[in-house]
């Protein structure tokens, strides 16, 4: 069952500098480069978690994006610092679900966003974390801290 | 006003084949790439209007980027020919809106999503198409085939 | 042995249109992107001599670079045609070399450069080819139309 | 003139976490990426010279790459903190080299490679710093400590 599950309270944030090949003729930071700042940011929350993202492919589970998107307020410019911060937002046995913030150095919001992720296998066919890797589907749960009424 | 415009039936079609650069240690294409894709598509939908992109910019304005989203439905490979699909979905006075659909060789759809993008003039500031460059306005207006009354 | 062996004649021809993700803040294509073009003419060199990459990979050989040069005479824009010439300048049962140049639609040299590659097994190990898959060091020599004094 | 002058002595050090977007399907960094840590490093060198690209560019002066060379020694992987070390090792007042190590995190070298870049005015034409801004050449030249005679 896919319920949704109550939105997990840790936010990881993360410093990057913004890289000269990251810009586009328009000067400012290309729309599709925030989409690998988000997986930046997953890296890191999941490092927080201390189920790093290696850990997960290293049991044979990988976590392919099913749907992405970002809105885009403001520009991020070459050499600017920009934070991600990164949250769980959903959490289901099949899937987990981010959502992501990018601010300027005054804490402005540059761009916000989101990403859903299946949990699949090696072939890439999609799994219940929870019958595949007991373990795995109990650690990242208790770290979310929900109970199993839920 | 921003009113919702009929849809545009002129459907953009380009081929591309994987770069290996575009996969990622997952084996399929890193789901970035997909919006970069998107932008492939955008610029030759503008060439066969026969408003090529570039002629906006060399008239001040510029497109970028205010929201975008994609669904991953099945993965593209290295080598594999996928077809870009691009159209127009609304159009306003301040602001477009593209659609596209990412399909494999035989016609399976890979991904599909949206781009929505501003008006804007070289420093940024958004604009109304209609005012600032009418000639311009009209062009993209007639080439989408809509009345005044809308 | 990795004695250097002639030249071989067929040189592919591919063209490709700049995107705008492959520009930079300058306004002209990033200087790293080029290594993408080389890879995309040594993808089509490969296919057009019979031999896909892809074909490699499913034998259990890579063929990670082991040196790269590029250097670079005039800008490449966006949206402009560009040529990728590719070709082979050494084969050994260990190692393969490739020339390149980047052309722009009035055959003015943008780029030239060089890659060199191991032949490797799927651990990264570096293998003779003409021992681990004689078959398609064979074929590789012989559309290089090599012979075996050489 | 553009004579050879001698090593200059600051080595910057930074170090970076490998992203999943910089890896391909080989399962390593993409041969390319590699060039944007070069990038990286270059930003990271001015900045430490109180120096940043970006007052360069604000003063009207670029300095693109006119040649670039890396040779691949070991993978990078996902995840992995690599430190990217970069210093000057030729500058004129028309053009600066830089040399690069990427390193892993138990200090082997991964990759080392070397970048040219030219001096030009943003019409993309060659300049003598000296001449064109004098004041940011004694600047650079003091900073790498070289005198007047050299």
């Amino acid at each position: 069952m896919e319920s949704c599950i109550k939105q997990f309270s840790l936010i990881n944030e993360i410093n990057i500098r913004v890289r000269y090949e990251e810009t586009d003729k328009m000067g400012f930071v290309y729309y599709g480069k925030y989409f690998t700042w988000f997986e930046v940011g997953r890296t890191e929350l999941f490092r927080e978690l201390g189920l790093p993202y290696r850990s997960f492919e290293e049991r044979g589970i990988m976590l392919p994006v099913t749907e992405a998107d970002c809105r885009y307020k403001s520009s991020a410019r070459y050499d600017d610092i920009v934070t991600i911060k990164t949250w769980v937002t959903r959490l289901s046995p099949v899937r987990i679900h981010f959502g992501y913030q990018i601010l300027s150095e005054d804490q402005k919001v540059l761009a916000y966003g989101n990403t859903e992720h299946a949990f699949v296998d090696y072939t890439g066919r999609p799994v219940n974390l929870s019958k595949k890797d007991n373990e795995m589907w109990k650690k990242i749960k208790n770290l979310l801290d929900l109970d199993d009424s839920e």
